[in-house]
């Protein structure tokens, strides 16, 4: 027989942009997933899993004549299943759902979803191919109330999982004013939409038109008020002195966009008299300022003022399906970058009404709205103010000094657990006691338990204390150390109440 | 321009053999993976999560010259990562991890991992494609304690879901004892493993005898004691009355098989005494003998008796990897099938010893061990014996009577959710009060809130008991219906604490 070809040892790494959470990583992601599950329960909504893998049909994202639709998305063919994609957000599995149980489900359905989801993107510093988000939803319900109480919920949860009052801001706005401000100067939605493509070439220059006013309001946090106003208009040079090109709208169609664009006033009333000025006769901006009035006005009578959700007409959210309010969470407070500058932290929730996603496949519109936070955002944001240490304490290790005596070892661990307290016996080769200690630093075990032959017919056990000896280490001085001495002998019947009393200093 | 071709509506439905979780399902599972995961954690574990993505030559399952990778693994081919694929168990991940942080991880490194796994395999009846796993492994430690441990701890895991005592059994064997059983009639693995196919054709010759060795030891369950010993020896025949041909070994050599698969006796004592006999002079069944009793003696000092974890030669576990110990854990009780008949629940966990996978990656060979729960075979069982309800109690609905008091009745689900209480405002089209009643049953809605104008005038609201007026449709008489009517009037101002005596009474 032919010798056999060596085959090259795999590689021990994760593919490109995935990574491994260990330990309190792990912990502190599940009990904000737990409390953030708790609030949304709390609204009556219900938790509703799907799984990982859907068919690249439902998703809905591709073109058909694509050969290999994974644009952003993981996707492949399976035989039996045609082409099928990861997940990338869990909106997408929502409107399936509720398309597929829609017999069944109670309407308005109230659900919400935790879980991986997975894009197929360029990953950089902090961005990954897989992260989790945390979404609600309400799927059925074309009332501002639900679009007013997705975004109270959203305050409550900030606040649930640590981010006090003042620390954070919830801001909204509706889609339909923008549509109504360019609808107020000929370029609006309802006569320029996909369906009508089909129509003059006229209309189809007022596309082009009104994208490149949208592109032009993108820009006012970069140029400010004076530059969109040129731009809409003759154009401006920029910064380097090149000319660049304007819209070419006159005076009165650009004044409605600015005015748009510089809306937002002390209060919300005033903003409101700014937006209905910016939309003229536009019905589609009517509806959507009297949508955002009773969103406002729900809110402002639950009790959540201005300083927890505000109303802000620069809100757009990039996603195309939102037909109506749109809502952002933004945290105020300033974090450090890897840098060493002082940042905002920014957006770590956001939503909207999409009125469309079941529509695509039942040909009923269904009005539904919900939020989405991004929960590893939102961990890194407790984590940079030092909210959540990102260290857990480890368990207590009780040492082998005598190997044939590992039953006894294990008695110890096993009554300390039994009293609620993590405990495990060292499994590594005992022969090197220096080792053993040195895993329990590693584990960052609080307290070691040592029972040589001596000690155990004695009926006594050494407890040493890890915290201290660390502290000692940080700089306690030998005084203090003296004063509660880090290594202890007890009696091996207190074994219990003796670590229980070190873990309670600690 | 060309009209636009119309897109067929597509398909509402997951992929073939997945499917969602809904409600107390969802509930149901966390609250076991919480449960599972606090046990682990006691015990010292830490958790460990690593995503769903994994390169297919780390999870090193496939032949090289396989053009598409995919047997019984979701894989496929990104252009910056190669081919990867979705990880079908939480070992190959593990082993991965160890590998890569090798230098960093504390030795013996306990870890313990839940998730979603995926196998792209022929769904059926109850199997999916993706289901959940929950594992707790001991990666570094050759200690027999490591392996207690883990068959100790998968007890207290499985009573503290809800498995009481005498519904289950942890069942340890070792592999070594069969290799033992095989090395004393000359068809030993030392002499007969993959690396020494190069060899002589008459050790190929035996390699088969010993796969038909093995394939017979599977049949004893079917055929019983004599008709092992026919297979192993001239043959049988089966009950059509065809003749099946025997493996053609002599007396002698099957006589240790036979004593092998009949060795388990009334105590662990008794049963190692067989076992002895059955690997003659084996080194290696001598050393799997040891091991297991090691385990048996540190699991009788720590008080797992025979009523939770018992020795038994017939636990195999199909994985190859496995090279000492392994362990099952088996529910005892019986439940009834789909056809109405019983029969016994069976295997809900499983794991053992592993030296080989860490060392594909470095060459270096780290021993570990470790156990899986099937937390949805599990979850199914606690179901079968009634133990789960598959059913949470819904929110309290708030209905609405008057469109325009919208604020009044956000204040009442406010009031009720700060003490606690799930409760919500019924979102739909309030118009058809019918369908608000019938919305908060189809929400397993305990108490629905109603007031109209005049109630509110009169500063009451009316509480209607849904759980009541179900029991009553269930055969509640009329009379014990009066005494505790379904519908009260209460003050306004006592609106959370009437609920909550509501609640409480049901």
């Amino acid at each position: 027989m032919a010798k056999q070809k060596k085959q090259p040892r795999p590689k021990a790494e994760t593919p490109k942009g995935f990574r491994d959470y260990f330990g309190a990583e792990v912990d502190e992601r599940n009990a904000m997933l737990a409390e953030i599950a708790r609030v949304y329960a709390l609204y009556g909504f219900d938790p509703l899993e799907t799984s990982g893998v859907e068919t690249v049909e439902a998703l809905g994202k591709f073109l058909p004549d694509v050969d290999r639709p994974n644009e952003g998305v993981f996707a492949w063919e399976e035989d039996d299943s045609g082409w099928v994609a990861l997940r990338y957000d869990l909106t997408a599995p929502l409107a399936r759902v509720a398309a597929q149980y829609r017999n069944d489900l109670p309407s308005p359905y109230r659900r919400y979803a935790m879980g991986p989801v997975w894009r197929n993107e360029k990953p950089g510093p902090g961005r990954f191919r897989q992260f989790y988000q945390c979404d609600a939803d309400t799927v059925g319900s074309a009332s501002p109330a639900a679009d007013a109480e997705i975004c109270a919920m959203l305050a409550d949860t900030l606040e649930a999982v640590g981010i006090p009052r003042g620390d954070y801001l919830v801001r909204i706005n509706n889609r339909k004013i923008l549509d109504g401000v360019l609808d107020h100067i000929g370029l609006g939605r309802t006569s320029l939409d996909a369906d009508t493509l089909r129509g003059t070439i006229e209309q189809a220059f007022d596309v082009e038109t009104r994208n490149a006013v949208l592109r032009t309001i993108d820009k006012f946090d970069k140029v400010g008020e004076q530059g969109v106003r040129d731009l809409l208009g003759k154009g401006r040079k920029d910064d380097s002195g090149a000319f660049i090109d304007g819209v070419g709208l006159d005076e009165a169609q650009a004044d409605p966009v600015v005015a748009f664009l510089t809306s937002k006033a002390e209060s919300a009333e005033e903003t409101f008299v700014n937006l209905r000025a910016a939309v003229g006769e536009s019905a589609v901006g009517a509806d959507g300022i009297a949508e955002l009035e009773q969103i406002a006005a729900l809110l402002a009578a639950q009790g959540y003022g201005p300083d927890r959700i505000e109303v802000d007409p620069s809100v757009v959210r990039g996603l195309g399906y939102y037909t109506g309010p749109v809502f952002e969470a933004e945290l105020t407070f300033e974090i450090t970058d890897e840098k060493g500058r002082p940042r905002q932290f920014g957006s770590v929730a956001g939503g909207g009404r999409y009125d469309d996603l079941v529509k695509r496949f039942t040909g009923q519109a269904v009005p539904a709205t919900g939020v989405s936070i991004g929960v590893d955002r939102l961990l890194a944001a407790l984590r940079a103010k030092g909210r959540l240490s990102g260290e857990t304490r480890g368990p207590v290790v009780v040492t082998v000094m005598d190997r044939d005596r590992m039953a006894d070892y294990q008695a110890m661990v096993g009554e300390l657990r039994s009293a609620g307290i993590r405990a495990e016996v060292y499994l590594g080769n005992p022969k090197n006691f220096g080792n053993q200690l040195k895993y329990a630093d590693k584990r960052a075990s609080p307290v070691a338990v040592i029972q040589g032959g001596d000690e155990a017919e004695r009926g006594v056990v050494q407890l040493k204390d890890l915290v201290l000896g660390a502290k000692l280490a940080e700089g306690l001085t030998r005084e203090e150390w003296a004063e509660q001495p880090a290594q202890v002998e007890i009696s091996r019947a207190d074994l219990v109440a003796e670590v229980q009393k070190m873990l309670d200093r600690d």
